[in-house]
């Protein structure tokens, strides 16, 4: 995509996510003013942007609205990408079509991460198996540009991952690559996300009184973002266990990664593996030895930090990974993204 | 009431005041053991008290549960209170029915605090109008312990206060019994309360991600506790302003109220005024001036707190009180009721 | 000032305040880059920002460092504007110093916002009554753009006004400015803030055990901030009662302004006040009536958000005014004086 | 002890613990009134308890005061049973000198936890290889009562667990002394706690800016309590590794403890395996297979709460331990001491 022919539609601006993706679009450098962004619902309903989202009144132009989605539409107005916000089901729907009509397709949901159908297997969408499901499938690359920054910059569709999953594939991938994690001993990744991460829909569990002032872990040996570890890392189910926990704060997220190494390595050697993986990703900042990041330091900001801390063994460490699940973990990341794949600078619109 | 014969029945245990209130006639010393308590709600089901608030377990016999209810089965059980922590149209109609069944009634509702029907108009009941209503609301005591011991203790049918009006009309009885508040400058109470106050329905405001980290004022002009104050004061609408916010914290209620005196005072005299008036009201605790009442001090405690702040004019006075609204502003305070028509001391249990 | 020959240098930059400041103008279109920012701190210790600011790191370069400061050195760099985000007596020192210099002095503390020496009366000055204190406060201009924009143009000296003052002046000058306001019944300001307001030095009053579940009133009839609402909104000390309350958030201030009107409004009328008094500035954004503004919609913007209420009376209104004290109550207000005294549009940098 | 005689005296009041320990006895059934209760504190200043603790106004007799302490004094007030809530060196101190004075001890400090001076090598204390200290930690019983209670009966010196190590080790504790964990994969404890246990000292740590809509990890492989994990499990440094965090909440724990088993297990199993351990121990309380606790049911309580899920695999398990690090972690747990010291229920006062 060229800037100026650019144009972009984003589908699913209600939730928390969809408010971020359009707070993010519309102080793009590269899609600047109105023409350039479309936001599309199902419905024949318009509504202003700033009246589903108060809070981007001033940055937004006032006569912005959602608008009713039709493909035929998309393509009056010349839309060259779509990135959906959107339930897994409606993306299961959606994105096929969306290929069919020559848009190039972000999927911020979790309909399209998944190679593997036994992945698949816990939340099976109504489409497993159909041919026009298998085709779309082989087209998806993981959208995380830190390890496909290649094919994400060619491809058709983009799945964008899952919040948990990028903190934990970040904190892990380095190491794993390098060979040095042993999984005779199990890999450990004790997850935290604040109330944002479990959506806007008012429930029990999102319910003030019931978040405040608690801590409670949810989803234990099966949460949806386990199958993202296992297909980005290389592992099998046996080598890892993911435990999400519901923080009282309104986002980020922080991991605490336990592995343990086939030998001994010093904190220098754990620092430069680190370093030399993350050399070319300007949207993750490692921390000297020691110094472990905070999920304070990485709310509102595209930024995935990681620390660690060696055993006195030099075989055990642990890797803490920080981010905003809303950003890094969903919009910030869909927006990397389209950059990757306009052939834009990856941090464009996103410091 | 006499101990032994004691049996007290609960309609509406469900929500936060109902757990609170299971809470304390559980440890209550007067009605220790399972026998004394009746915990009722209507259609078939039966279901234990620690499945719907865990964090009874232990306090709780596991074996009491909430049963369904008919006006029989409490006269088989010799129940002879009937305590209704229920929404206002039930009690309305729950009311006259317990009566008729020579029940004493404390009901924690709105539905009967107001006498004027101009102070009911805005939020109509059904039944408005009806003679029974009437008759009923004629019955019906304001259960202010602090204002009216001696009607409370032979009362048939006790309305329990706001939680709002019960910290404003503590904060305002003494100066205002006292003639000493001038009403052409107006009162004004700004009033915060923690999320508990908005109920246990999960919807949009009560949404950790709209509460936590946020402050909103709410029905400006338009609050239902707003008649209570007036009643209870003899005010007029035009004398008072009320505004209640939401806090983002689980319970509390902090009221900052503004009087202006017809003639100077000194902040000894302000001092003897407010303790004079609750010497014999245990559960309002009087600081000295210039000491300040916070949340933090009143939180899971029957009390309510009082400070003030005179200005250097002698004429301006601010008056902070505080409280649970759980507790004071609701079940405490049902309890303190219960045990002024019982002849305890109010304190019982509730210390 | 004009681009390219613009250099700003920012003394006190380890507050909260400070770090906002820092934020702010390193990603200002008008000072991209390095060479036109220069931190200082008294002292011989070089520090990098990050360092001090970890939550800056990726946004700063990674160079920029806070260094000590000089006059000489200041001339030497080619410094043409001073920012302080210093302690008041700090202030009282150095911006006489600065002036004489030569330099533009924006001054965040209460050092010169007081005309009125029995305004600046409790908290005196150690440098009140010298002849240059005397001097340098008749230079300076109350740096509020929305009232004072053609005086901050050209301004040596602009005082950044309080966080309190700010959200307070700004709910009631287009009312007091139109001959509305009846001062009889005398104006109530009710306001809320975060913590952040309190400062980063860690006392009893911001342990996270004190301020969290909690709300607490404080300087009651005695806070600095009340001289500058009677020099802007040309009130008595007996026309206006302000009371600030600590909330348990992290940054935000929420005003409930009560005021009485001399006639009966309307709504529309209400409304169209102060819609047209704020026309030509872009940093207030006037909810339609009834349309009350929150904290989350204006934490880390530099908007203050202004909605009202009026009574069926037509008398009694409530002006309801957020903003977020670290920004438009502080750094946020300094840029945008910044670009009005450098000929920029108010909101540059600041959306 | 008997009721009557019994005389007890608590130094270090001050904090937090102290304050919950203070509200513990005053209500202690067994200690009703004044005369039992001696609350003592170095130096010669006399402060009434409500005046450092404004909540316990009202609950407290106002005459309580905190005194100055000598041996003498407490000889003279009859005391039999001493807990002190003070630092550690300074119980390093106080504990032999009580002992000599005929005294039981309770310490809440770590002064005494530790056999092993391995263990206690990071903390070492000043006293560290002298004969008195040697003596005294040979008469130091591990104050768990879960585990130890026939050697708390009878103990002169209880040393009070750790918080987290108490969460920890009573989860951990039936499945290792029944030998099912196998350690070859190591056990790993991911621990949250609230604020209130970092203590009241004012630092940037605590400050409510550093905590809220944060969390972060420290002491990584490096705390204090781990040595308690592996005296008490009977563990290797290299077999377990614990990392605490701290939560954004004022109090209570959540510790997530991954294990994996020697052999396959079914749910069925592991649920009785910990009940059958807990029969008699009426603060743990076991949840069924697939029901988590949560801090909010735990928090003012003296419960601990156990739950669990078992991976499809049979061999790995996660359990989650809850409980309120200033009662069962701290406070709680001494009264409960105090009872099994004293011979009376080990939930009297606690419930």
């Amino acid at each position: 995509m060229k800037q100026g022919q650019t144009q972009i539609a984003v589908m699913g601006v209600t939730g928390y996510a969809g408010a971020e993706l359009a707070r993010l679009l519309l102080r793009h450098p590269r899609l600047a003013g109105n023409p350039s962004l479309f936001l599309g619902r199902e419905g024949s309903a318009r509504e202003s942007l700033t009246a589903i989202h108060p809070q981007l009144a001033g940055l937004s132009p006032d006569q912005l609205c959602v608008e009713p989605f039709s493909w035929d539409l998309l393509a009056a107005r010349g839309v060259k990408a779509l990135l959906l916000a959107t339930p897994h089901e409606q993306s299961r729907k959606w994105v096929p079509e969306a290929l069919s009509h020559g848009l190039r397709v972000i999927d911020l949901s979790g309909a399209w991460r998944l190679e593997d159908p036994w992945n698949r297997a816990i939340y099976k969408f109504s489409d497993e198996g159909s041919p026009i499901a298998a085709k779309t499938q082989a087209e998806a690359v993981y959208g995380l540009p830190e390890l496909h920054h290649a094919a994400i910059a060619k491809a058709r569709l983009v799945a964008n991952p899952g919040c948990y999953a990028t903190a934990i594939i970040l904190a892990l991938k380095p190491l794993v690559s390098a060979g040095w994690v042993g999984l005779d001993r199990g890999i450990v990744c004790d997850a935290k996300s604040g109330v944002s991460g479990a959506g806007k829909e008012p429930t029990a569990k999102t319910h003030f009184m019931y978040a405040a002032d608690n801590l409670s872990a949810y989803a234990l040996f099966a949460h949806r973002h386990t199958g993202e570890l296992l297909e980005q890392l290389e592992l099998t189910a046996d080598d890892i266990t993911f435990t999400p926990h519901l923080l009282p704060i309104p986002r980020g997220i922080l991991a605490t990664v336990y592995v343990t190494f086939r030998e001994r390595h010093t904190a220098e050697e754990v620092e430069a593996c680190l370093r030399d993986f993350y050399t070319d990703s300007p949207m993750v900042r490692v921390h000297s030895a020691g110094h472990l990041p905070q999920i304070q330091h990485v709310a509102r900001t595209n930024f995935c930090d990681l620390g660690f801390q060696l055993a006195p063994d030099g075989r055990r460490a642990i890797v803490i990974s920080c981010l905003d699940n809303l950003l890094k973990g969903a919009a910030g990341q869909a927006v990397q993204n389209l950059n990757v794949m306009s052939g834009w600078q990856q941090t464009e619109g996103l410091l």
